[in-house]
């Protein structure tokens, strides 16, 4: 079968339960979400949704016209089809004793890292971007030991001047 | 009513439907979510969810209980409680003539934001940190037209080589 990811940034009516509604539909329907950010916009009636998910061409399509169709959703898009920017932050704490910080701090520094925390035996690096880059930083620190990761999931926005659910942001 | 604000971190199984299962409690118990991030984790078999909400102390210690006995659910942080790092990451954009952009790159500069895109007509700023920075970094362009903005929201870790979910991660 032929798995293809999507990126849906919706704006949403921040209705009462809509995360709840919105997350529903994709596991009724058979999806695992691969992430899932929501927050508020600047204007306290509106949130935006990002989902991605993969799964075969038709099945997508299906699901991305049903969520078109909830009362809470203004506007859809999918940022893989579209030129778009897509990033997500992710921290990482990694078990580091004092001799190994600066060979930590190096391979950070490549990839725009920054260290958010260090302590006796630990540092926390917060690190943002593409998806692909990120997972690029953690298989190059495969060989200390990472303790724990937390990824916010993706976000994104179309490039240029237009904008989705438009003059209500 | 004396409001506050939670930051609640779960570790949890990657089980099918689980997004939905957990925004739909907050909703059943009448939250509204400020943010909501979930995401894989280094090991496919669990995931990490963050959910901010904010109410009075008594619900909010209850719903803390509710979501900690979802079968679901290994452990459970309040990261407003303990010595933590919280991040999450916006991607602002904004209507900038060429004759402007001299002057936002300066202002996203002192923020530590980065350019992600430009056009004739437009600018994305990608802006990460505490809450709180990227809400201070949005009023200072307030003088200028904010097109769209999408936050991930919140995502964290607790300070130190401790760990939730203790070596599931």
């Amino acid at each position: 079968m032929n798995e293809q990811k999507k990126i849906l940034t919706m704006f949403v009516e921040n209705n009462y339960g809509v995360t709840s509604r919105i997350s529903g539909l994709f596991s009724r329907r058979g999806f695992n979400i691969d992430s899932f950010t929501g927050c508020d916009t600047l204007n306290p009636r509106y949130s935006r949704i990002t989902v991605t998910v993969h799964g075969d061409e038709r099945s997508l399509e299906q699901i991305e016209k049903q969520v078109s169709k909830l009362e809470d959703v203004i506007d859809i898009v999918d940022l893989t089809k579209v030129d778009s920017v897509c990033r997500e932050l992710v921290l990482v704490k990694i078990r580091v004793l004092p001799e190994q910080r600066q060979a930590i701090m190096a391979v950070a520094g490549i990839y725009h890292g920054k260290v958010v925390d260090v302590t006796k035996d630990s540092m926390i690096i917060e690190i943002t971007g593409k998806q692909e880059k990120v997972r690029a930083f953690i298989d190059l620190i495969d060989d200390y030991e990472v303790l724990e990761v937390a990824s916010t999931g993706l976000t994104g926005l179309v490039r240029g001047s237009g904008r989705s659910g438009a003059n209500r942001n």
